[in-house]
């Protein structure tokens, strides 16, 4: 065997340990229960430990070296160098950090869920905020290990997202915010929409049932899939072949279990979508959460709640829920759900508010991680926020600090990629437009088979083989950019509060 | 850390990555989308191959006989003696086999479970014959490696019941052929018991319902466990403190489930009674599938057939069912759940048949095993050994040799536990009610806390402290003898059929 195939084989060896940590990490937000939740953290501890030692271990080292050693004067755009750039990338990266610290992180997450799920059940910050002050420490201590230079939380974020920085992310928001400013406006100045029709009683079953069949319908393969419920809805790609996403039903709240189907099915769909020769290679799996969240926002939003998408399946909606909502117009339906309205929880936040919400997680989650903002003062600092961007009043924890999973699985410095994500939904979908034909019609059609064949082979197809800019550029033929983002919101809400 | 220090912490690893795969194993059997097979069977023997190489690796080698070192001289009733004398056993075993072996063993199963399951729906014994060839081979191998005096049989069974030989097994089933043919007599001399009432609609999920309310009557501990549905009903101890039990439910055939999830929480109050002091080591386990099966007869059968059983728990199933068995007495009831009939199906065969089934099942393995039935020729000498022990027909292979998991799981060798088991409950039965004054009145009030509490004290928490005949003998003051189980079936059906 070559050094690459040596090397290969001993990333692949790493890459299915980190697979069966993900499927012990999905059964544990679908199934576990609660009293195994000890193990499960010393369960999935112990395989980070051996994947990380296995990974960063002088063998693997010397096998990269030596492979980019044959590989010198190659072709830097062949697939091998590919690997190689991504490979040498991952490596200095994790040998930076040391073994117990990555098994600590691990098993402090796991620990911290059930920990999490009990104090956001009971409204009691206080029990929490012993685990969230030990997760800090913890990434503070790997922000160190990495080395940043203007803000810990940069050598955090360039985990999720590679290549941007905080003054990067603050520019996005920037960028965006006097449009969502002028929106809100408009939505002040215009009379509320009704959208208690969505409030109506709309039994579980059938809506599981119908968010399936859309989803189906948009692409998400359930031979190599398959949706389960969860506290807090996600997707974790188990393989390429086995893509598990989850959602959570409320029976008097039809966006929360509608449209969360659809955003996991977005991100299902691009985890379904690496090209299986890169199987067993680092290069078939995502590139960045950023383009992660492009996908499931531009099924959810950009297609999930426009009017041709609703055009198509809104006789399919009422009929899937026998008599509930026969006196409710397509009309009337499509405003509902394209309400404008501050709302306390982020991920049923409608898209113009949404930003606003990742924002101040943002500066918070920052301040957390530099120290300038203490644990015990989290809960009156959120409230402020929100008081401050949106205008309302948390009523409980629960609903504030409390309300996503991330911080408790130890996913810090990840938020300002969903802004990122929706900003870069509308530059994509623009491109899939610009560059191919018959698209707009089909899309009026409600035929999105030319739509995920565009992200297929622009998006999901590349994996990890160009940088997440470098990938903008390459499929969108021009950098990254949020005017689409603005243009997008802009004509939409303005045609619906404007008229 | 003294020696045996270390060799615990590298145990412990070893002991966490396969409680990881068996994760894996529970989530193929219960979720897995159908098309994730290939990369499920690639993970789980990654892990089974990491995990063999740390275990047989030189280190614990020299750990091992170090710490036997250390401990030369001392008690050997001492915790670290019991430690060290599963470690020698297990390490002395897995040491002869070589590691490919073991990750095509465990890739091949998992790959075979999907083949099995699409021939036994599709009643296609072709598609599943070379996989079947390939696990024998394999099974072969792995009896070569681990070596055998009269029988490679031997070898394969000695990993499931150690210290069992076939010739042990065949003398169990002479012993109790003899009261099971009297039996049948009776059995075909008296007018056919009326089970049609078992047969009745009994919806899906108020069976669930039901069979959880009695499990948990029981003592199965549904916050370190939970049931899920499976096509073969298994349980899985993923940890003490994380139990899986399975069910099948069949709305035309009350037993199916019912007694399949009494039989399965048998298993998992077993593997959720371990004593919390022997984690970590190899003492917190089962001592053999013999014993394992002991306590599923045993709360399936012993306890869920009898009549003090029903005395409490049929007007709650009459409720439960609302309308559905008002007008069958309870006296009907208990005959209908306890009839003698020769059937196709293993699982949910009778108590007196049941060991004809095992039997069988022995006989045509230990053949392929040893060589001396050709896979091709299995359909055939199924269907004879059905009409020579049963007396009945077999109409399709789906019914016939494709009825069961274990085959396609690798499970070979492992048949006759099921039968040590059946005959073993009756002999704990009758040496708890020996040993526990109160016991008898507390069964004929369907109080069974002290039974548990038995069965905990002299068979769970003793983990694999002694070997499965050392146990018996310490559990029972006797030796491992048929003759309890013998009465039992005796004096019952008896009862039933000889009055």
């Amino acid at each position: 065997m070559s050094n690459l195939e040596q090397l290969l084989a001993r990333y692949n060896d790493v890459r299915l340990l980190g697979q069966a940590n993900a499927v012990l990490g999905w059964d544990q937000q679908c199934y576990m229960p609660h009293g195994g939740g000890a193990a499960r953290a010393t369960q999935t501890a112990v395989i980070s430990r051996i994947t990380h030692e296995m990974f960063t271990s002088t063998p693997t080292g010397d096998l990269l070296a030596a492979a980019e050693q044959d590989n010198t004067g190659s072709d830097a755009a062949s697939k091998d160098a590919q690997i190689l750039r991504v490979m040498r990338r991952d490596y200095d990266q994790e040998t930076k950090l040391p073994t117990d610290l990555v098994e600590a992180l691990t098993r402090e997450s796991m620990l911290a869920h059930e920990i999490w799920v009990d104090a956001r059940k009971n409204d009691d910050f206080k029990t929490f905020a012993p685990t969230l002050q030990k997760l800090l420490d913890l990434v503070r201590r790997q922000a160190d290990c990495l080395g940043y230079e203007e803000t810990p939380y940069d050598a955090l974020l360039d985990r999720y997202e590679p290549g941007l920085k905080s003054s990067d992310a603050a520019k996005v928001f920037d960028s965006i915010k006097p449009a969502i400013a002028s929106i809100l406006a408009k939505v002040r100045a215009t009379p509320e929409i009704d959208d208690s029709v969505l409030r109506r009683v709309f039994p579980e079953a059938q809506q599981i049932a119908f968010g399936e069949k859309v989803v189906r319908y948009l692409g998400f393969d359930f031979n190599h899939g398959r949706q389960d419920k969860a506290v807090h809805p996600f997707c974790t790609g188990l393989d390429r072949t086995d893509v598990r996403i989850t959602t959570r039903v409320e029976e008097n709240w039809l966006p929360c279990a509608l449209m969360g189907t659809m955003h996991e099915a977005g991100h299902g769909m691009y985890e379904q979508g690496f090209l299986p020769e890169d199987d067993g290679t680092p290069l078939g799996s995502a590139v960045s959460l950023g383009f992660h969240e492009s996908q499931s926002r531009l099924w959810e939003n950009t297609v999930g709640r426009s009017q041709a998408f609703w055009n198509k399946f809104y006789p399919e909606l009422q009929a899937a829920f026998p008599g509930v909502l026969d006196d409710v117009s397509l009309a009337q339906f499509y405003k509902a759900i394209n309400k404008v309205q501050p709302s306390l929880i982020r991920v049923e936040a409608d898209e113009v508010t949404y930003n606003l919400h990742v924002l101040m997680r943002f500066e918070l989650e920052k301040q957390l991680v530099e120290g300038t903002l203490a644990v015990k003062d989290l809960p009156d600092a959120w409230n402020a926020k929100v008081k401050e961007y949106l205008g309302i009043d948390v009523p409980s924890n629960a609903q504030g600090c409390l309300q996503d999973v991330h911080w408790s699985a130890g996913l810090i410095g990840y938020f300002p990629t969903y802004s990122v994500g929706t900003v870069l939904a509308a530059q994509l979908y623009d491109a899939a437009l610009a560059q191919t034909p018959g698209l707009a019609t089909d899309i009026e059609n409600a035929d999105y088979t030319q739509l995920l064949g565009w992200m297929r082979t622009n998006v999901h197809h590349p994996g990890r083989r160009y940088l997440p800019m470098e990938l903008v550029e390459r499929a969108c033929n021009a950098p990254f950019s949020a005017e689409p983002y603005i243009a997008y919101l802009t004509t939409k809400y303005g045609a619906i509060y404007g008229a």
